[in-house]
């Protein structure tokens, strides 16, 4: 799809004066920018009045750009309504769940079910793609922007109806909502789908498949609006198509987005304060690759430097920028775009770094980004290679929302269990996909399948199968507790998985925080393993019969005292071993593990090296050796080695 | 009252299908299952729709309950108002403070002082009661639920209306009311009832009075709702009526309630994990007792295991669950119930435990249930016996709701004021009862007073009466300060007390806590006492003169340091010492002076182990020894001694 | 102004009996007091109905004290609207940013941009000074009483109104406030002033410059209401008029009040137990002094020892009362007036300390108060005199409310970057005055400018024209960041302070929270600075480039690691050093700072001791020694010495 690299940000000269517009297209040319995302936030400026359309200056800034040779990524401009639209509509406000209104002054002040805004932003985007569809610079489509990260739900009256709606295509009749939401607890039986409102501010806890099914609805009635543009777009243009994602962003369900766009893009902002930062991004680049699949993925915004929006906002140290820009293209990106081009000077946003900073051109994060944009020409061959991966890990956002919801056994962090994982495999220089409930696992020889709390038949059937065909399978705590409909599996919870691992589990036993009586601060009560995969734990045991298993460790504390943690049965006949692991492990017991299930599975790292600062990532022909730490360290892999100094990169 | 101790659960036969009810009455039997309570949930089953009843699958259930041979505590089923109720009258809804409306989803939502409300649940209530009264299943007649749990107050415009009644009841006319607000502060002053409203949303800290009027308004609400369908209940049958409580709960005045349930039942939750649990659920046993006075007290409900309500669920222990029900045996109670009878595979509760788990009948859960009934079986001579005490503790929710007001001289917990004197006799191996403002202290020899902050003449003069006959009395800090309309009782505090006691307190001098300036987490300081009574103390010191009593030990920080802190005032010609304690002390000291109580006063305790984890409870012949430790433990009683084992129950 | 020290409090007789108010007067006089604050909260009782006034009260009231010979400060009475107010007329309730109404109950129950109460507070006014303004016992007039102290702001309707109404006027037309603002970041732009909003709950961070002009407008909000009253009386009455400010009040800019009152007045509650507690009253008292200039001011509030409204109450040590009356005295007070008289027993603040207790008058508070009356009327003629001082700090509202707005770099402490560099001078032994923005610096030969982070082009000029003239000059980071409608000064900061200091800032570089990322408790991180200043610092450092600065401390740590963090510019032929502190100092290295900046400055301090406790002022031709401290301490100053015992004052 793409020629070149993507290189660039977003670029919003509404913001500045047209001279300034000349000398950013000067700017831009030096630091090797290929692609510029224009007016995502234009809206005010293109419709200043109900109707009125200024397309003038938009024009003109597209003119530039294709004469200055810089490709355009075209928003349609409907993420953030005028002033104007509000106050001749207020319906199109979002209210939260306490019955707030949420107003102007800040963007997003949208109801995602609103029909007037739909209506409106219908009008803007066809307005646009007919102008400009045709226009040469335009070289992609940018449908909106990170949907719902400031309003992903909406409970207003007009939500409610739409709720309603959503409901009754889901379950036919109120009969089967009743069933499904088990309504005959606490007097809650339905008589018609006029009676049912979202989860509003209520006395006790809400009805938990009522709330899961409005965060179904809600991701949704996001996905709508998306398709609707969509729509719109691809009767008119012939471009690709994107919205910008958001990483592991909770509220949305990526996987029913993901086949609605032309390429992936996400947004990612790790914290370079934050030591855990770096391996959190590689799980976030591997989950956009999955996402896109066979498409072509690329990162839409990063920051050059500090955000704005932390308590604290620490810049990016030397060289991170590039390291976490390699990253990505090692890891399958196929273009590296920033928010934004030029730091603004007014609003929100004028503390967050940006390409051309404050200080202008004479500084080191212009010199940063002229030097990014050389050496990402020099890989354009990469474009349409692909990362392998023989790894899969199972992400699911019904269970993250589902696991994560008031009245469980223990507040669970759904990113944790797998983040677990991914990262003990990210140590290991080993590669990992990310899949779905509903993806494919042909081709993985090692399955891992973290707190899948909801599952169908389908994927108890699905994982079952790899492992009959040879793969070895992970499977750990909290998974499959619950049907689709949050009903308990019963006699033991994981259903067919039951067979699979050889466990069944009778009761759950989190560990209590010590200190909990004493309003002490938050955080995950620990434990131990004892046995041949003795180890530290956090804040979860359980008491699991291993009937058909071979107990690898043993619980040392509590209810579950002297039972297993963690089993492993045996393939037989060209099957792949079926691990269970009833708890959170620490890093090192994670890594003991992953150790012996790569050894089953005959899965083999990237690269190694005694630094785990060093990341090892193979992409098409190329080999990634990216070392994020303070000392130079080796790395061995087959057929060669190399020494990669500190903060640098080697690309093999 | 009852032929046998009760035992068995909520049963909410509406979850499941007439399969499964023959089933549970398979297991309640095999459990010694002798009662079940019914339709506490099913107002949305029974009347479906507005007027339209259903009343046969519940005439199916009672059948065959009783040809099994269960009784049936069958609720009248208004907890939780069904949809089209809220539908077609949404003023039934309660509304908060800040003017938040609580909708429909969970359970509970409807406001105490809704008369739309009040005429659906008397109208449901008549049904039920008029065609079950004869049913031979039912036994006795549980109203409503947990009333107030998750609304014990409403600030919506039909809530103020009734609160004006309630106020213009109590003050007769608006000068009056002024006078006890004290209305000429901040210009506070009312013309008529008509301009007073709740507590609403406010500027600055509310008229204290006010805030306790809304309390006691608040609870008197409630109590009217319950009496409502008393009324009903009792024109139509004779069998007994409970409500069940939920032990120390703060928005509800249980001594008004108790004179108003033919049975007392309590709903008792003690974590497993926290250790201060156990003696705290002694005392909410022997809160239950003196509340229930002659009439029988039982446990409406407990888990047998984990809870789903905490951020995290311990599970009980093997044999917490027979411990915990032995001692509300041994400290009075005449049955044994639980939530509930069968794991719910749905809704809010499904990760709550029960009689019957998840995984089944082969579990540690159903077995330990099923040894328990058995062993119930073999106490029911146990019923109709009494526990004796001569010890009281007075216990006061207008205290309680005015030393946790703000603007006070700090933020004092009554319920640590009054359980540390509680735990110090409870380690002592005394029993206690609890007395109101309004009880008699009449056979008591032991008479303590903990903050009681708010007082009467009348409770003053019964104190000291006690004391003239012969009683030790103690009085601890921020007692009788306040009348009853929280107006100072001025010239050194303590009222007709500084008579009794031999003191008077010139200034309050709570500790600061020290790192309050650095947003530390909260907690009191602490200090300590120099003296006889030497010893720890937490946050609280004052000012006192010591004009008539021994000094027993004096503060060592701050305003107060070297003035007297703990005093005691010798009793002549028959009359017994008096106590002042001007702080909270620790557990090392409250049992020193707890000793030197039992020498003034004569109490002696039931039994004396070494070890810190034995209970010990008399109830009629019988002695409790019940060892909660994880040791065996020797016991010994005047004319006797045993080794308890560890975790063991032995009753003598 | 005044003949004596005021001496006295507030005094609300509507709160007692007519045979309490004599014996009032008597204790006064036993005590010294001088003067009454009246009426403050009187308006439920001087119009008990809307029209109906009822005056005779308080002439009798006013006629005993001016029989007792006691002055009265006569309050308008119009803080907290009468409940019959609101109730016919609830608009002039104010309204929270998410829609929440504040009503009756408290005090100040009223949107400040109410036009109804503006109307019933003007009569009241009206009529209160027609009555009064002859009355022999009134010597001054106290309007309303701590505006905005509860309710600084409202989001009402009308509110919303009257913000356009002062946006209109400040801008003219509708493109100077979109070009003011940015609105062309997120598509904001209005198209009329009806279509802008007050910053009400939003999705997302609103506007800076709409969030600074909405504080901007609700403290002129507020100034509007007084100066109101102020006309009102001035046309009756030429008696002195104040209001009571509050110390250091975010909410409230008192540069632009000061000038509408007569004398300025202050309540302060600084709190006994926490140890910065003395310091930073000490910095309050040279605010009120600044913000007087050549009008008189005075005490009007404070607590004779604990207040109410802290969770935890400390009440003041023996002497400190006396300790922090005569600071206030020797930083130009003329006069100590407390809240209040007499101890109320009834409403929110009856457990606030008082002249006269609930104890009485034979007590430890009653008897300070009686020696500090004596001892003030030994210092009679204090009045009038200056306290000198060389030293200026700048501070402005402007800046503390943007530089604590969210999306800056980091979230940074005005007050603690402010008082850094008081205390460092207070330590030090010198004194110093505040300045404005718009203030003349004439006079100092040491100006202070902490983290003024928004400058206009005037007041860069004069602390330019001031370094030009000789005197030292000190800036701290975060300082001319922004223009007045929070524009980035590009190109390095600093504007035309980049040739003042010789340096320029490239990029922020606050250092991260280690625990951030684990919920670790708040509060800022510390480092080093290596060089002739080494020290510690908290949480700031930035990448200076010092072109033209000697430097004199480099960062340790972090991007800015070897960079400068503190530099000086020495001045040239009779210009003063300008310096540049680039970050939060800890207390050692501020003294260190300190002790460079006298040197290079000449400002000598005014005594000498080698204990930190020990507090030096000069006024007049009187020396102020107090001692804090609980040890004697040795004082030496030029052309004598003396030894304070612990705790004392002494005054030469």
């Amino acid at each position: 799809m793409f020629d070149s690299l993507w290189y660039g940000g977003d670029y919003n000269p509404e913001q500045w004066t047209p001279d300034v517009w000349d000398e950013d297209v000067r700017l831009m040319q030096r630091a090797g920018v290929t692609v510029a995302t224009v007016a995502v936030f234009s809206w005010a400026r293109l419709e200043p009045a109900d109707g009125e359309f200024d397309f003038a200056w938009l024009d003109d800034v597209l003119d530039r750009l294709h004469a200055g040779g810089i490709g355009v990524d075209l928003a349609t401009a409907t993420a953030a309504p005028p002033p104007w639209l509000v106050r001749e509509h207020p319906d199109v406000l979002p209210v939260m769940a306490d019955g707030t209104v949420l107003g102007v002054g800040s963007r997003q002040h949208y109801s995602p079910s609103s029909a007037t805004y739909r209506t409106y932003a219908a009008r803007l985007a066809t307005r646009i793609v007919d102008r400009y569809a045709d226009h040469p610079a335009v070289i992609a489509w940018h449908v909106n922007n990170e949907y719902g990260c400031h309003v992903p739900r909406c409970w207003s009256d007009e939500s409610a109806g739409a709720f309603r709606v959503w409901l009754a295509e889901r379950y036919g009749d109120i009969e089967t909502l009743n069933d499904a939401w088990g309504t005959a607890f606490w007097s809650q039986h339905y008589a018609s789908f006029d009676e049912v409102m979202p989860p509003r501010a209520a006395p006790a806890s809400i009805n938990p498949t009522e709330q899961l099914d409005f965060d179904r609805f809600s991701s949704d009635a996001l996905l709508a609006l998306h398709r609707m543009e969509c729509d719109i777009i691809r009767a008119r243009s012939d471009k690709p198509i994107t919205t910008n994602f958001m990483g592991f962003f909770k509220p949305v369900d990526y996987w029913r987005w993901a086949q609605h766009v032309d390429f992936v893009t996400d947004d990612a902002y790790p914290d370079p304060a934050d030591p855990r930062a770096i391996p959190f991004a590689a799980a976030v680049r591997d989950l956009m690759r999955s996402l896109a699949g066979d498409k072509p993925w690329l990162l839409m915004e990063q920051a050059t430097s500090a955000v704005n929006w932390r308590p604290r906002n620490a810049p990016k140290p030397a060289g991170m920028f590039r390291r976490l820009s390699l990253q990505s293209i090692a890891r399958g990106a196929d273009g590296i775009m920033q928010f934004q081009w030029r730091q603004s000077v007014r609003g929100s946003e004028k503390f967050h770094s940006a390409m051309v900073p404050h200080a202008g051109e004479d500084t080191r994060i212009y010199r940063e980004v002229c030097a990014l944009g050389e050496e990402l020409a020099g890989l354009t061959s990469v474009i349409g290679s692909r990362v392998p991966a023989s790894t899969a890990i199972l992400f699911d956002w019904d269970s993250w929302w589902a696991v994560e919801q008031t009245d469980t056994p223990a507040r669970v962090s759904y990113l944790q269990s797998v983040l677990a994982w991914h990262g003990a495999l990210y140590r290991a220089g080993v590669t990992v996909d990310f899949a779905s409930k509903d993806s494919s696992l042909d081709g993985y020889d090692l399955v891992i399948v973290p707190t899948m709390q909801v599952v169908t038949p389908e994927v108890q059937q699905r994982v079952a199968a790899a492992r009959e065909r040879g793969a070895t399978v992970l499977v750990t705590y909290q998974s499959a507790i619950l049907d689709e409909g949050l009903g308990v599996l019963p006699g033991g919870y994981l259903g067919s998985w039951q067979e699979l691992l050889g466990v069944r589990v009778e009761e759950f036993a989190p560990y209590a925080q010590p200190d909990q009586f004493f309003d002490a601060p938050a955080g995950a009560p620990s434990s131990t393993l004892a046995g041949e995969l003795a180890g530290e734990i956090e804040g979860w045991s359980e008491v699991v019969h291993a009937d058909a298993a071979e107990v690898l460790a043993t619980f040392t504390e509590g209810l579950a005292a002297d039972g297993p943690a963690i089993t492993r049965r045996a393939g037989s006949e060209g099957a792949g071993a079926a691990w269970y692991v009833a708890t959170q492990p620490s890093e090192a017991l994670a890594d003991a593990v992953v150790a012996r299930l790569l050894a089953d599975s005959g899965v083999a790292p990237v690269a190694r090296s005694a630094s785990a600062d060093v990341e090892t990532v193979r992409r098409g022909d190329r080999l990634f050796l990216i070392n994020h730490g303070a000392t130079a360290a080796e790395v061995e892999w087959d057929g060669g080695s190399a020494t990669v100094e500190a903060g640098d990169v080697t690309i093999i």
